[in-house]
């Protein structure tokens, strides 16, 4: 029984052969602790989905045990399910000053902030819990604030990275502790949680301070406006093209709601650098000469909404690409992006501005740790165990060969699926059972009402369209009144299909008085004819299967 | 009337502004050669739909004067369009040896092979129109006998270079025929149109060769099945796997439709090296030990139906992954199948395989010149006027700067359109007026029958589904004798929204009510009515908008 107690449990409900809604339950007795609580973005299968968050069940039916939610950053797949999430489970939160402040304008749309626990911790601090303690370690990453966590527990140290690189001259002057990295690795940790995002990438990730450089270089050579795009919450890549706007003495005017949000908070919380009067409004940026203007902008993965696409597109309200324009595409796609990004980047050149973007110049790096830095880090904190993690498979399997490369036992290292219970004590770690685990579609303002048949038939529907054939039967005689009726939508062109529309009416009428002649009066056996004759004859016709929606109406 | 007969017109229908359904028009006089005849692979937003391939309205209105189609090679983005186009215009065909075997095989597919004039050129060789003249000249790409076309008119020279790069060690030993290209250059060429697809990159592309000597080495480590995934048509990548086979004496099998196809074609016309007996069937791999084998395959860029992806998924037939197997992914993903690539290594990864694509190993080189090539290729032909061709516009117009670099008038450079007609004297090159132009869907049998009003109905069914209301009206009395009936598609999980579909009714019957005591009696307006109401109520709810089609039937 004492034995019992005395195991961890590491649950992961997101994260793991995905890029996205990381969640990590961690527990021991009595407490549970979750680090993370992210979204991700639909897959292009999942029509019409705006969001996908982890399925929570188990933290519903363990929610008096659950301490509290630890952020490791502010990126909306670390931090994005959270509205959601604690609408069904109200429980503190953790996080550092920035996370926390750009989590208060999240949960301010969702009407959520005054019922909401929310704690700000300072890296270095320790959060002590009945069982467990949480320790928060500065790191380097794409946003300011971020931590890695130490859970201190009586059987040893677990230490996750978070998204995590090694920056040793980072923006805000703050370098990772590695020193504390160094430490808990020389007083022994017993299972690592690592993020695996870069690890097939040979080398080191560039310092985020290089970019600042070849910002510098184009400001001094721009002669009209320039317009960088970046992420919004890049708060450092951010400062650094107001540092560069400062050097040129140029004004800066902002674009995009997110990227105001997300300013607004910086500057009040003080992870900005710059005096207030360099900020002009949007609206006013005409009132400047051409070359002593930037304009910051959302739509850097080429979002068809996003502030910068509009203005490629000519859809945007204050800004209108002009020949001189300087326009800097400060990011990389992410995988699935190339193409809308492509759209933007031809439709400003055609606009008569000049575009740099990755191709072209330095305007990007990653915020995830290579190859030489996962070593680092590993050789720095030489856990016992270790679970690669933030990833794909091909990810995780190759962060495993790496530090096996390093001299870790093979089967101290778990390749695990979300909900995996990974079970450890001192000395063993393993795969035991698994919990509820899954994506649950957000669409519209419904979570969860939306599934597998819904998208089946959103994907049915994409491909062939649809075609709806009605019908009035009267009940008694069972005889047609009137009908059948056929509509299409997504499937021809009506017009140039008139003649393969009226063939389809008459099947369907034989197939209706064949019904009649043998008493046929069961619906699912009248609709199925219908839909079989239909299906062959316009297969035949068109090679096309569109969803055949037959319905009968009585009287 | 003399002066307007010189000239000449150089029509883009396809491959400007797009990487895809190469068709470029060049008319002298009552000469009219066509230069590719290419299709496109469908963009995300074009559902449903199976290729796309040029608008040839101009070529049916002067299908008399149209001389011939000439093919630099025999890539889908050349020839795809090939059986499409033929149907509508029977005029001869004009292509090299590969090329033409290629076709084969899809106009036999169309049943059109007896019907259509298909003409072999040989490199060097020259076809004499009425007043112009073809001539071949050998290029390298990623697929064997690949061609640029020089047309010889009484007003100087049109060079079109094809897809290409310069490989001083190409597998068959037949360097692209450079000094032929000074020849013309030194003569003088009057304009060249000339592949954009890799300005964006630095330096040189990497011989193909140098890909044989990764194969070597992977080979030469293999202890297992080696399963290698590349396009069908790249017959020399194809040789390269055989002669590393030849050498580790493996047996090779073969997987894919259009891989079998394409090596069939290739062997018969000796364009691959090899004994008969190198090759086992499929079915027989199990009777060979695993270290004896390499399958070459389709799939490499991770498409859902080929070889490669069942293989991923467990559902082919003949070929199971096993612990042990190497597979080699010898492509780069084309944009846009980024997600499908990484789903396939992820799957194969999971089964065990090892796995290696271009971000492991140098297993892919391109086919298209880089910045380095391209400064070759204008430094030879030295041409007066330049039209940039195969490119996004991002790509035409770094060409354009590319060229402007080298020593070439800006105004002697068009950056053209599809449909744009280019019209050029001895010393002047405009653009003056268009033609008909576009993108023609092809969806099944369909060509043309799928439209913008059809693929925007698919993309607002694909997004929030359909919802049918059907309700049937007595004629005299306008009242209402069955229904309202609400059948919903895509739209939410029924069971769950009982409550949401009853309301909906209710709202409906209430708006009928109202039509019938206003004694509205239009069904447009009916219609309209119900669409209004519940258009407002679902987003109220749901904050979905589906497609809402009202029926009415009148007895």
């Amino acid at each position: 029984m004492h034995k019992e107690k005395d195991k961890i449990k590491i649950i992961p409900l997101g994260g793991i052969n995905e890029i996205g809604k990381n969640l990590t339950v961690i527990e021991y007795k009595n407490d549970i602790i979750i680090i993370d609580c992210g979204l991700k973005f639909p897959d292009e299968e999942m029509l019409g989905i705006d969001v996908v968050i982890p399925d929570i069940t188990y933290l519903k039916k363990n929610v008096e045990r659950i301490k509290g939610i630890f952020l490791t950053h502010g990126h909306e797949d670390h931090i994005g399910a959270l509205p959601y999430v604690l609408k069904e489970i109200n429980v503190p939160v953790y996080g550092t000053k920035l996370t926390l402040g750009i989590i208060e304008t999240k949960l301010k749309e969702h009407g959520l902030l005054s019922s909401v626990n929310l704690n700000c911790v300072n890296p270095k601090e320790i959060i002590k819990l009945e069982n467990l303690s949480v320790e928060f370690i500065r790191t380097s990453h794409s946003i300011a604030d971020s931590v890695a966590l130490a859970i201190h527990t009586p059987l040893g140290v677990i230490l996750h990275t978070g998204d995590f690189k090694i920056d040793y001259t980072p923006i805000d002057g703050c370098v990772a502790d590695l020193t504390r990295f160094a430490e808990l690795g020389k007083r022994g940790v017993l299972l690592m949680l690592c993020d695996s995002t870069n690890v097939e990438r040979p080398g080191y990730t560039m310092s985020e301070s290089t970019v600042g450089e070849t910002f510098q270089e184009i400001f001094s050579k721009a002669s009209g406006r320039i317009i960088v795009a970046t992420f919004a919450s890049h708060i450092h890549r951010i400062q650094q093209i107001i540092s560069a706007a400062i050097k040129y003495k140029r004004k800066i005017a902002v674009s995009g709601r997110s990227m105001e949000n997300i300013m607004e908070v910086s500057a009040q919380l003080g992870y900005i650098n710059a005096e207030e009067d360099l900020f002009i409004d949007i609206d006013c940026i005409s009132k400047y000469p051409n070359n002593k203007i930037v304009i910051i902008t959302t739509g850097s993965q080429g979002e068809p909404m996003s502030a910068l696409s509009r203005m490629a597109a000519s859809e945007h309200k204050k800004v209108n690409i002009i020949h001189g324009d300087m326009v800097i595409i400060s990011a990389t796609p992410i995988p699935g992006n190339e193409k809308l990004v492509s759209k933007v980047i031809n439709q400003l050149f055609k606009k008569g501005a000049e575009v740099i973007y990755e191709a072209l110049a330095d305007v990007h790096v990653s915020g995830h740790a290579c190859q030489e830095e996962l070593k680092l880090m590993h050789t720095l904190v030489r856990p016992k165990f270790f679970i690669p993690v933030h990833g794909e498979y091909r990810h995780l399997k190759q962060h495993a060969e790496l530090a096996i490369k390093l001299g870790m036992y093979r089967n101290h290292i778990i390749l695990a699926n979300n909900g995996d219970i990974v079970e450890m004590t001192r000395d063993s770690i393993r795969k035991n059972g698994m919990v509820t685990s899954g994506q649950v579609f957000v669409d519209g303002l419904g979570v969860g009402d939306v599934g597998n048949i819904v998208l089946r038939d959103r994907k049915h529907l994409s491909q062939d369209g649809i075609l709806t054939v009605v019908v009035t039967i009267e009940k008694e005689s069972g005889s047609v009144i009137a009908g059948p009726d056929i509509i299409s939508r997504g499937f021809v062109y009506v017009r140039e299909s008139e003649d393969l529309i009226e063939e389809s009416r008459k099947l369907v009428k034989e197939a209706l008085r064949e019904c009649e002649k043998n008493h046929v009066t069961e619906w699912a056996v009248i609709k199925s004819n219908i839909k079989d004759v239909l299906r062959l004859f316009l297969y035949e016709k068109t090679k096309r299967k569109p969803m055949i929606l037959p319905i009968i109406m009585e009287i």
